[in-house]
C-alpha cells in the first residue's frame, strides 16, 4: 500500500500500527523516529521498524505517509520540523486523542501540507504502554474516528481510512467539534473524575483506613488514574473548554444528587439510580483481549 | 458453634455465609427467612439453608444466633417482629453497608436485648446477586468490620467475630462514625459519581454516539452503575450526611480542577495527577475470585 512509511513516536499505538501493517505485508519499509532512542533500538530489536534516525527533515522527505504517534505536547515542533520537507504526496495522520487543538497546530504548520493532514484518533489504548507491549491485534474490532475538515483531500482521507480498516479497525469519520465534545464526555472527564476521587481519599481524616479498606467497587472506578498524568494534563489543557463545560454539568448532576440525598427524596434517586443503571447495563464492549481507554 | 441459625434473607450474603458455616460444620442447623419465598426455596433446594419459616417470631424464639442480611430499608420493621421473642443469651448481627442508621434503629427496637446486637459490615459483594449466586468463599480474604458500641457485650462480639474468622475472613473493629465516614469515601460517593456520571452521558448532546463509542475506561468506572438501585438509595438516605459530606468535599475538588483546566494551569494538574497515580497503583486488591464492593 505504502512504499514507506515514518512512524514518530514507537510506542504502544504507534508500534501496534507497524507490527499490525507488517503483517499484512502493506508496507515497503517502516522507519521510526521519536525522542526515546531507547524504544526505538527496542523497536529495532522486536522487528517493529525496519531503522530509525534522529533526522526528521531528511525522514519526512522520503516518506510517502507520516504516522504521528508522538505525546500531544510534542506535536506542534514536529509539525513545524517536517512540514518543509514532506513530499507535495506524502499524507499525515495523528493518533492524538483531541482533535481541535492538533488541527489547529496542524493548519497553523503545515502550510499546502495541511490538506494531506488527515486528523485521526483510534479508540485503543492498555495501561501497559511502550513498544514493548506492542501487539499486531491492538485495532481489531477497535473504533478509530477521523475528524477531516473543508481543506482534507479526500483521497488522503480515503487511504488514512483504508490503512485503518486493513488492520481490523473500524472507521467512524466526524467533526473535530463532535469528536472533542463526545471525547470530554466518555473518556476525559472520566479521567478527570478518576484522578479527584483518588485525591479526594488522599485528603480523608480516616486515608489510610481508606485505603486499607478499598474493594472492587473503587479499585475499577479509579483504575484509569493510573494513567500517565503528562498525557492527561495534556489532554486536559488541550481540549480545554469542552471538558470545563462537561466538568460544569457534571458538577450541577452532582449538586441536585447532593441536595436530593439531603432533602431524604428517595424516590428522585431511585428513578436516577435506575435510568442510569438500564443505560450501562446496555453498554457492550467489543474486546479483543485488552480494553481500550 | 451455634446449634441453630436464623438468617433472614437469604441471597448472595447470607447464602454464601451459611454455605460457608455449613462446610465447616459449624451449626447444627441453618434456618431461613426472608420477603422472597422463591429465594428461599431455592434456598432449600441448592442446601444452603435447611428449612424456612415465615414465622418470625417463633424462629427468633429457638434461634442461638440470627444473621440479618435483608435490605437496610426492611431492617426496622424486622429488628420489630423478633425483638420480643429473642433467647436471652441469643446473638444478632447485621450485614448492612451503613451502620450509624441502623444502630440507631437496633437500639430503639430491641430494648434490653441491643447489648447482643454486633453491627457489621462484610466488605464483600459482587454484580450478580441472589442464592443462586452465593458460594462458600465468598468471604476468604475479605474484610469484615465490626462495630461495637459502648452497650455491646464483648461475649457477642466475640462470638460474631469468631464466625466470620472461621470462614476466611479478616475481622476489623472500628468506631460506628469511623466506618460510615470510611465507607461514604471508598464506596458510597464512588455509586453517587458513576451514576452521575452516565446520567451526566444521558443528557448528552451526542448522548448516542457517545454510548456507541465508549471503552474500557468508561465500562470500568461506571461498573458500580450496574448496582442495585434501591439498595443504593437506601445507602444515600442511611447515611445522608457523611455521604453529603463528601460530595460537598469531592464537589470542592473538582471546582479546583475545573479552575485550573480553565486557567490552563499545566503544572498544577500535571502534579495533581502524579500524586493520585501514586496512590492508586500502591492499591494492591487479595481478590478471591470474585470482586467485592
Amino acid at each position: 500500500m505504502f512504499e514507506r512509511m515514518l512512524i514518530i513516536g514507537v510506542g504502544l499505538i504507534g508500534g501496534s500500527l507497524a507490527r499490525a501493517l507488517k503483517e499484512l505485508n502493506a508496507v515497503g519499509e517502516i522507519i521510526g523516529a521519536g525522542s526515546s532512542i531507547q524504544s526505538l533500538e527496542r523497536g529495532i530489536e522486536l522487528k517493529v521498524i525496519d531503522r530509525f534516525s534522529t533526522d526528521l527533515p531528511t525522514l519526512a522527505a522520503e516518506s510517502n505517509i507520516v504516522i504521528i504517534a508522538s505525546p500531544i505536547s510534542a506535536m506542534g515542533a514536529l509539525f513545524r520540523q517536517i512540514a518543509p520537507s514532506l513530499m507535495p504526496t506524502t499524507i499525515v495522520t495523528d493518533v492524538g486523542s483531541i482533535k481541535g487543538s492538533i488541527v489547529d497546530l496542524a493548519r497553523k504548520e503545515f502550510g499546502a501540507a495541511f490538506s494531506r493532514f488527515v486528523p485521526g484518533h483510534p479508540i485503543a489504548g492498555m495501561e501497559k504502554s511502550g513498544v514493548a507491549n506492542s501487539f499486531p491485534e491492538l485495532y481489531r474490532k477497535r473504533r478509530v474516528i477521523l475528524t477531516p475538515v473543508a481543506e482534507t483531500d479526500p483521497e488522503a482521507l480515503r487511504m488514512i481510512r483504508q490503512m485503518w480498516e486493513s488492520v481490523g479497525a473500524k472507521v467512524i469519520e466526524m467533526s473535530v467539534e463532535k469528536h472533542d465534545r463526545v471525547l470530554a464526555a466518555i473518556s476525559h472527564l472520566p479521567h478527570v473524575l478518576a484522578y479527584s476521587l483518588v485525591e479526594h481519599l488522599n485528603r480523608h481524616k480516616y486515608k489510610d483506613d481508606g485505603f486499607d479498606l478499598v474493594a472492587g467497587g473503587f479499585y475499577d472506578i479509579t483504575r484509569i488514574a493510573s494513567s500517565d498524568p503528562e498525557m492527561w494534563r495534556d489532554i486536559c489543557l488541550g481540549n480545554r473548554s469542552f471538558i470545563a463545560d462537561s466538568l460544569a454539568s457534571y458538577a450541577k448532576e452532582l449538586q441536585v444528587i447532593g441536595e436530593a440525598i439531603e432533602n431524604n427524596d428517595g424516590e428522585f434517586l431511585a428513578e436516577l439510580f435506575r435510568r442510569a443503571k438500564i443505560a450501562r447495563d446496555s453498554i457492550v464492549l467489543e474486546r479483543s483481549g485488552n480494553q481500550g481507554r
